[in-house]
């Protein structure tokens, strides 16, 4: 396993001896292609319940520091003082860096670039849960989309940083309308918000394993390529997996359908019109970080090494490539969203039925509490603390079960839009397709 | 009035006797420019709240069925049931609609259109007032931007419709730095979504006079033009004024310190790259609507005529001028949100200490309560009915104050984020006019 563990960044350490990505960008007029390394990882770095957080925060801060990749993206850094550890210790090799602001935990998204950052945007998802599953809580995280438009010798890139929502059970993921709602609303981000850039690239935890729904609507609508998949050289876990058994945090009970490991942190990328962007390498760690006894994190570093060559001549359509397979992904997730849809009415439905019916009794209560005090000849027909303690109970349900009304309603609103856009987006597919 | 009324729609029935706008489409080859005619309402809908609402709705719906606008952009349609209404009596003439669905009420907007519409995508500005300004209610609403992609002949169109935060009091106008907020994100979202347009069209309510700094931000970031301002010919209230005190539904206590009205609703334009686009025309209601007693809503109807023409070689930049106004521009915002901010802190600790404050009453109660409940010696201080008292005004007062904190954390994070992003901003337009 050690021995596995330290060739895990050897192709990078092959890549920087034969040329560094500034040294080559120097170069770039005589058309060698642009080299970028960039990190990707989800640092799992929560205060008070991640393990052995501040000593990995330091573990990441030092690799990033020694292997000088071109970007490091990273998710799920909570807190803002590990990143402003992170920030002091890489000042000098990744000059430029953002932090994500968003929600009352934060976005938890930090990107290091050598480059310089010349914009930001953040566009938060609709949907991400329900606030009543407090057991798993990403309702109370702002999951969002960031953009970061990064120049690179003259090269427009619109680097893009995500975490969806997790999926805690495979067989009954009643997070999956969620996660497609969110992927849809990914894609369309990248979509609207790319127009301008050379090269796009999207690092992050997506939560989804390559042949979900979601992953296939978000490459299937943006065109992005999966750096795995078109990896010249690969190295690290089988298959790519990011979450492995041989990482000593990762709880093997979630793993359980999946003996080997899953794969749902991804760096793609995709070059537009005057650009054409290939992967050279991709390269995992593997379970722990090289030379460490212990990993950086829950999930897995992915480390993928691009080039970009300029294209002799422009092209024309920038987007996905139109086929009949797009409109039967797109129908598919639109049926997800449906199903989702109705049960959120017939949920919304109840809620609103349980409320005023606790409203009612307090009215009832009301009342009596009234005819009592106006000396009215109604004897009291439950003892006082018995009342008292059956108001507060019908005040509770009521505000609980109103509460969920409203975020049904929220929630109705969004599958309801969200379906509209699908149909829309349908049926120009369609028309595009048959004017073919 | 009544005379003046009829001639409000006055120069457009000339527009379309000269030619409508699919007439001059058609022979767009041979280079005349494309007119367009584009109508823009705050509709002031609100189910049980606004006056004679179906009866404005019906009047609306008959006035665009006549006109045949080639564009409606409507805000406040709050109901679902009204923009079916409309949807039903418009289906011929507007073959395209779209109504915007977000939050517990919805968005409000809703758009007409002569041409399809190819996409669509919303964005939910991240501050929107204050929860606990009850009166006012705006918390409650999703205020958000709209876009939609629109082709005509061949043209791209970036169509936004929006309406920002309102304004209760000039003087001591608490949502000031809410407002300039949500017109920073309009302006990032208009500037990072119309990369691919020819053509970028903003209408709505925006609430802000023409010389706010939410207004000179907005079109100085993105290079909006005013259609009033820039109009060839124009007619209608004094000064372009949309909210005037001849409107009957207008409530004149608010325009108390303009007498003659004030001008928050528009039409911004601009053409990007290959595309020129000028306001032939512009025309606003003026108190009532054209032919009837009452107005439309209490907002004037805004109708800009606009020709687009296709330029001889395409335009390099197609952004805003950089200039060092524009500097001045986004440092007086960002002072307006820095101000903010260190409200919102101190209102933050305030609240983090009230809440603390409960949460050890409650504590110190529970205390006592588990004492008397062991048996030890400790006499009641208070007499029960007195303790359950405070001990449910402890509770209600954590629970508040816990809201109002996490509220205000929401809002310092979203503020921090919006300065740091004006930062990051000012920085590359500074290094952009060093380079000059």
């Amino acid at each position: 396993m050690k021995e596995q563990d330290s060739l895990a960044f050897r192709p990078l350490l092959l890549e920087r001896q034969e040329g560094s990505a500034t040294h080559q960008l120097a170069a770039m007029d005589t058309d060698p292609p642009l080299q970028l390394r960039v990190f990707d990882l989800n640092c799992w770095a929560i205060r008070y319940l991640s393990k052995v957080r501040q000593e990995r925060i330091g573990m990441i801060g030092d690799t990033l520091s020694q292997e000088g990749f071109d970007l490091a993206l990273l998710q799920e850094v909570w807190s803002e003082r590990d990143y402003c550890e992170l920030k002091q210790k890489l000042t000098a090799c990744y000059p430029y860096s953002h932090y994500f602001k968003s929600g009352v935990i934060g976005s938890g998204f930090c990107v290091f670039s050598r480059y310089p950052i010349l914009d930001t945007f953040l566009y938060q998802y609709s949907l991400n849960g329900y606030p009543y599953m407090l057991q798993h809580g990403d309702w109370f995280c702002g999951k969002a989309v960031g953009l970061l438009i990064i120049k690179i010798c003259g090269i427009i890139f619109h680097v893009y940083v995500t975490h969806l929502l997790a999926e805690y059970c495979r067989d009954k993921d009643a997070y999956l309308p969620h996660r497609v709602v969110q992927a849809w609303e990914l894609a369309q981000f990248i979509q609207h918000t790319s127009k301008g850039a050379d090269v796009v690239l999207l690092g992050g935890d997506l939560n989804m394993h390559p042949g979900d729904i979601g992953i296939r609507l978000l490459r299937g609508w943006t065109g992005l390529r999966d750096s795995f998949a078109d990896a010249d050289r690969f190295e690290g876990c089988e298959d790519g997996y990011t979450l492995v058994p041989a990482n000593c945090f990762t709880v093997n009970k979630e793993l359980q359908p999946f003996p080997l490991g899953i794969r749902i942190d991804y760096i793609l990328y995709k070059g537009l019109s005057r650009f054409v962007v290939k992967c050279d390498s991709l390269v995992t760690t593997t379970g722990t970080a090289p030379g460490k006894s212990i990993p950086y994190s829950d999930h897995e570093a992915v480390i993928a090494t691009l080039s970009v060559q300029r294209r002799e001549e422009a092209k024309g359509s920038s987007g996905s490539a139109v086929g009949p397979e797009l409109v039967d992904v797109v129908n598919e997730a639109r049926a997800e969203v449906r199903v989702r849809l109705h049960a959120a009415e017939r949920q919304r439905y109840s809620n609103g039925r349980m409320a005023s019916l606790a409203l009612l009794l307090l009215l009832l209560q009301a009342a009596m509490g009234l005819s009592s005090l106006a000396g009215w000849d109604s004897p009291q027909p439950f003892p006082k603390f018995s009342s008292s303690l059956l108001s507060l109970l019908a005040t509770v349900v009521l505000l609980l079960w109103m509460g969920l009304y409203v975020f049904h309603t929220i929630e109705v609103r969004v599958l309801q839009g969200t379906e509209e856009q699908m149909r829309l987006a349908l049926q120009v597919l369609q028309d595009k397709l048959s004017s073919m």
